[in-house]
């Protein structure tokens, strides 16, 4: 991304391949270096194939997420960042340390038929859904789409790795995940000032949309996560009983004590 | 696209900025344009403003489409083409043309209520929901995050209309939509005969996965569209009576002729 933000400078836009790398963290990171400097990032990146595609069995493709930064002028920037089926595995992960059932609709078994047990899926005997689920009727058939771009743009189009070749990063063979990173130079278009007020007049009008119920806010992309950053350098970050059991057992299994300064307990 | 082919072919890629337009057909014709001289091409507009935002009520976003095409080695080339609506709208008129309800999960009411009823959100009662749906569970708001995404780049990017005030383009008014296209030449990433040869073994990958019903096809993005293309030309355009009659109509009130070869008629 530092590259194509150099070339974006020079020459109004700049897209930067990359292969033969791993799992590179959050996709919305390398956004919002291009944010942090006045410019609009995209980034994609593929990984572990573990999505259906339409009216396929198993697992096809990565949950190949997209990110999209806009700067602001004022905080938070705009930051868009989401996998391309209806959940990330993590969330999934998080379900299953939990013991909670999984909604219908995120996942289904080798046979095609909807999974409600989250352990089931990390089981590798099942697949995560495309955005739009199950089939064509809710749109299943966009996710996909957009997942397998995903994979045309960071893996065929970069040489690296792409669909059920996509290997999962704590193997010993080399992943070969694939990026794409482009970066715009926003005062090619129009003045840096006049898209900053733009993008604020943006926000403003999402945040101030009529709501559904007032239990239920509006959130800008990017604005919730934003919120729980700046809470959890303040006070701390919240993690389940069992996922800090988890860090516990993988400290003394390593040889390296985990310490954890425990504030509150529920 | 013109221009941004032009560009491209000098610099690798290329990005214009469109305002001041209005609706412009497919979004995959353009797209298809940088696909016809071995360029990517990727194509959004902004559009009338018709699907609900997450947790809000109303008409907030465009159906804002996005489309990317693929050069292959042997036709069809991949052409993803996509409202980041669980639907266009489009496909809500056929169903009240046809007197069919439609699904729920499609379109909601003036207070957030799903809606079975086509004519009801065609009377401005209704909005169309966003890819993944109604509220967070299954992804909508990854939906709507991706057509507020296509109204930065086309509105905000532009200087043209964005949100609500894009208008309809049978107004008098201008509409002032506005479009991103990008083109990148693929010789810049890898030699152009070895991306085609990749594209081909991808679109043997996703024809070869295994199917979870033996009565409903997997089809490579583009693929249903371009086979509807060639048999269309060869036998006709199957219409329902309803539009034939509109169309009729339409003629009459206009004084045009409407000319029409029924080949066959049920």
């Amino acid at each position: 991304m530092e590259i194509a933000i150099q070339k974006a400078r020079k020459m109004g836009a700049s897209i930067v391949g990359v292969r033969n790398s791993h799992h590179f963290g959050m996709a919305g990171y390398y956004a919002l270096q291009a944010v942090n400097n006045k410019m609009i990032g995209i980034v994609m990146t593929n990984s572990e194939a573990l999505v259906a595609y339409t009216h396929a069995l198993g697992r096809s493709l990565g949950t190949n997420p997209i990110a999209v930064g806009f700067p602001a002028k004022k905080p938070p920037p705009i930051l868009f960042d989401a996998a391309m089926s209806v959940v990330p595995i993590g969330k999934i992960e998080v379900y299953a340390k939990e013991g909670k059932k999984i909604p219908l609709g995120w996942a289904m078994d080798s046979d095609g038929k909807l999974l409600d047990n989250p352990s089931e899926v990390l089981a590798r005997k099942g697949a995560i859904l495309p955005l739009g689920g199950l089939g064509e009727e809710m749109g299943g058939h966009k996710g996909a789409g957009l997942s397998l771009i995903v994979d045309l743009l960071c893996g065929v189009l970069t040489g690296a790795n792409w669909g059920k070749s996509v290997k999962h990063t704590i193997n010993k063979e080399p992943a070969n995940v694939g990026h794409f990173m482009l970066a715009i130079d926003v005062k090619n278009f129009m003045p840096i000032n006049q898209l900053l007020d733009n993008v604020e007049k943006l926000k403003d009008y999402i945040k101030g949309l009529p709501r559904i119920s007032q239990e239920k806010d509006i959130w800008v992309p990017g604005e919730k996560a934003w919120l729980t950053m700046k809470t959890r350098k303040r006070i701390g970050i919240p993690i389940h009983k069992n996922i800090l059991k988890e860090l516990e057992d993988e400290g003394k299994r390593v040889g390296v004590a985990f310490k954890v300064k425990v504030l509150s307990s529920i």
